[in-house]
């Protein structure tokens, strides 16, 4: 078997939720693991993740994974996502290892009536490949003791040590080999936190660092051994617009999925990689970029770091400290390299549908053109631009679409969220595109 | 052999010019082939790709095969630089890569003419080096079949995977083992719309990532493997000044070619990485670097961020926000501090002659003196700073003389250009100087 | 043995001072030798490089290395850091580094009373792993005939090709091969000149490029091989803030040392990974941090970029061009989000005692609660934040608290400088925290 053959149904995971497994008192951690199973819709992960490791206090740990089996074998059938609990791992621990063995033995255990929803088991602390193949190894036991198919327990990885980052690269060599099982991979998910322990750095508030070349390099995994890349958690659950922008910047780097900390950012993460309802232009305000206002089709800009004045024939464009005397035509291409058009989900849909119907009548590439009319003090310009199509801008832009089809296949139970955000017509022409 | 025993000539590659070469309508596939091969000077790119994958339909290729060989046939012979054609592979398809073979068979065979200036072919979608040795393989054949000496057919890759970005690290280890002849290897070539889909990435507006890791990456892997690295389509092709931006980013980077789907873009990216005709000064405003306007030797601010005035004995400078009260002597400190010069050619061969007439006279450093006059807001302050060379400096200073050394002896048809823009006697100099 | 036996002592290096070690006119070199090994306090580095490579001249460097021998059997005992000598090697060169491996032979030489306060020796210009693994050869053979431990000399490397930054993520699989002695490996220099000429990079200016990625991978490969990664030299000594913000930055990646040129920059590099005397906080003044002014207990805003204003129960915020209309608990709410506090060592000490005091009475997780006054154009207003502090949060947190002990252990010359800086009891705390 290959990196091709992985036994695993997502294709996309965009929410990764962990919530701990047991506390003082056994009323309270029964009651928050019931809690999550029983999200719905845009608040339901795409996998959720009880999390007998950081989350749950060392010595609850062995009654965390009782608490997850009990838990799953009640509710586990109605959840809509897929469930894969962290159990506890270390690569210089053989001691942590062996506890992770016997709670994956613990919890996949027939006789608790857990095991037919339990998805596969998330692996923190992970270190070189070895260490990837003992885990590999034991889940290859439990699978053998109760009668699972060998490999159908997906696993997951917790990237927190820079052995880790270079050993996930060297992932699609091993995936196999006759002696393990790594078909079973699944998600490869950064470990800010620890991985900063492991790294020794230092930030002067303490805040974390960027790790943008560890979340690259996480996603280039992903794609060359077939698996998916998921980010850490974002700490301040406050921060809508702080999260939402690291989702952003994930996105350009491949990282889809990120870890969610409460139902709120599930339901933030959930939504961030699908594309808007409404399309929306962008201005680039001297290096930054920022909405304009929509209304009866002319795209206002209301800030103040550009200006813009009619002279007769001649118009005076400011941005920032610059100045220019520009004709109608210049203008016009100034205006046009300043802005860009965030395309709804609707947009792209025709966008594709036109080129596929291009296709079938012969052509290899056909321009797109976006036009609009953009007004800036009280001056209305009216602008067009073409973009050149050809199959490899169409694949590379139907990421969205693939993963929209995705989460609807695996997600009947967002359904009803997404004809309500979308309307019925959209979602169904969205499902139909590029198959 | 190894890795220092690279079969082909060029050391620098500036542009790789990529040609569709087959349409509907037999006359104009041919027209714009044969437009190509006459380009001459700095609009002929140091290698040009006739292009027969994406930029030609899918059900044209077998006529642009034949096309490639009928223009090469006629017009190789005067063309200035390296002729590669990329013929269709893909890592996941059999018979796509077949069809390459087919066409490298095609466009190789002696009977068509064209092969004596055929250079090699440009390989797109590779994926794991295995799959690279496929296409060495085939070309090894090609020049079998064709009496051509092995390797003597170049090899150059889009990289276009996250799985090729890992394995071309890996490629110092494998040219130079007995079983391949990648000793044929020239350009590692990003292929960031490829790239983007195979990572699976999104943008808002569609504009492609920065991938700023890849282009690191594949110049490091240029550099161990004694290869070039060459940046991917800059696709907005009116716009000029980001283009630019785009390859000063790169050559920062180690990446000294780029794409180019124009003449335009050709003579843009043909000059970007030589040094310029006159040095100029440029100004830290805070953070942003502008040029001073060179006035009879005075350097001229003209902006806003930045303002100075003389109070007696003391200076008030202001930098954006902040405001310091300075002695003279501190004024020329923060000066010096912020501003930088741009060497012109010229200025760079002094300083290397310098440097060789100082080493021939036993010393192993010597310091550098840049000094000129600035003006802001009418105070003038004479302004001087000295720079240490050592041996190590003058090498990676270097470089800007040895790609022009190498632009000189390869393209004799951009002599002409040369002269005229920088003076017969700097080129003599430049030609001269570190031999 | 393994990565984890690392037979050298030190686990942090702050500081990489190298001094030329042979002139024209013998009394100049040794006195700059002299010099150097005279150090003390803040002043001396952690680890003193007399260079007998590019500081020298390639014609005084037999000199050189006697010179070495001389000056450190006669004051090596009474040094208080490490002594490491560069030696001259190049991967491309045999005549190289059989000159290198004869200076080495000639330190190490204990007729010339040097070799007990050698603690290793840095080689420069590494390629392939093969080629790290001759120079562990040399030095096996050098232990071997004076009588040395083998392994017992250090081994650090200059990374300044492409291939020795591909080469070092290999380094772990290599360390404890039975016929290696690659446990002598110490320390992983990032030589940003030669590796700008190695990557044929160029900038306008000669600055030298950023070069990020080469320093996330050499700090993620001395993790991962239980090395310690320091950044090259800063080459503008007069540019102290510089020199800080790269030190900064790095540390963001786990680069804690850095090269040092001068005593003064020793003495900046010897303290920059230490937490402040004093803690502060820091305002988000639109996209930058900036320092606010403690005044009794009241954080005062001083720039222009921020203005607030009390209308009745309303409060108008503006940060750059934005205004926002916010309730007295919003705007608590937007305070907290805009600033940060830079704990001082007594704070984080505190911190970490709270944290310690919390696990023994079973907690895992605490909130830490941070308070202050934010004075912005005269309207006070009371902030509190709470962060949640978990196993994890306190080991990534303790790095600067493992280096302070490091230091201290290593280091009784900064005693008192550490002492004098941070009060006795300060340090004899942060001694006993953690452990």
């Amino acid at each position: 078997m290959s990196v091709d053959k992985r036994l695993h149904e997502r294709k996309f995971v965009r929410t990764f939720f962990t919530t701990p497994t047991a506390e003082q008192g056994e009323d309270d951690s029964a009651k928050k693991l019931r809690s999550a199973i029983g999200l719905r819709g845009m608040q339901a992960p795409d996998v959720w993740v009880p999390d007998n490791e950081d989350a749950t206090a060392p010595n609850m740990r062995d009654e965390g994974a009782e608490n997850i089996a009990d838990v799953v074998a009640e509710d586990g059938e109605e959840f809509p996502g897929e469930i894969h609990p962290r159990v506890v791992w270390h690569r210089d621990s053989p001691q942590t290892r062996y506890k992770g063995f016997q709670h994956m033995l613990e919890i996949a255990d027939p006789e608790n009536g857990a095991v037919e929803n339990i998805d596969g088991f998330v692996i923190p602390e992970v270190g070189d490949l070895d260490d990837w193949k003992k885990a590999d190894e034991f889940m290859t036991i439990v699978e053998n003791e109760y009668g699972l198919e060998e490999g159908s327990l997906a696993m997951s990885v917790i990237i927190e040590s820079g052995t880790a980052e270079l050993e996930m690269g060297r992932l699609r060599d091993e995936i196999g080999k006759p002696s393990n099982n790594l078909e079973r991979m699944f998600l490869l998910v950064d470990g800010e936190v620890d991985y900063t322990k492991d790294m020794r750095a230092i930030t002067p508030t303490g805040a974390l660092p960027e790790w943008k070349e560890l979340r690259h390099n996480t996603s280039r995994a992903a794609s060359a051994a077939g698996l998916i890349a998921v980010d850490g958690p974002f700490d301040d659950i406050r921060d809508v617009a702080g999260y939402r922008q690291r989702m952003t910047e994930n996105q350009a780097m491949g990282q889809l999925g990120i870890w969610s900390l409460t139902p709120g950012q599930v339901v933030e993460a959930n939504k961030a990689p699908l594309p808007p309802k409404e399309g929306y232009w962008l201005i680039d305000e001297d290096g930054e970029e920022v909405e304009l206002d929509a209304e009866d089709g002319v795209q206002q800009y209301v800030g103040d770091k550009i200006s813009l004045e009619a002279d007769g024939d001649e118009y005076h464009l400011t941005v920032g400290n610059d100045t220019q005397v520009l004709s109608h035509d210049e203008l016009q291409t100034e205006l046009v390299d300043l802005t860009a058009y965030v395309p709804s989900l609707d947009d792209i849909v025709d966008s594709m549908e036109e080129f596929e119907a291009a296709k079938e009548a012969g052509k290899g590439a056909i321009a797109m053109t976006r036009a609009t009319t953009v007004s800036i003090d009280g001056v209305e310009v009216d602008i067009s631009s073409d973009r050149m199509w050809d199959e490899a801008t169409y694949q590379a832009l139907q990421t969205p679409i693939t993963l929209f089809q995705d989460v609807y296949d695996n997600r009947p139970d967002q359904h009803d969220d997404l004809a309500e955000l979308y309307g019925e017509d959209v979602v169904n022409r969205a499902n139909e595109v590029g198959n």
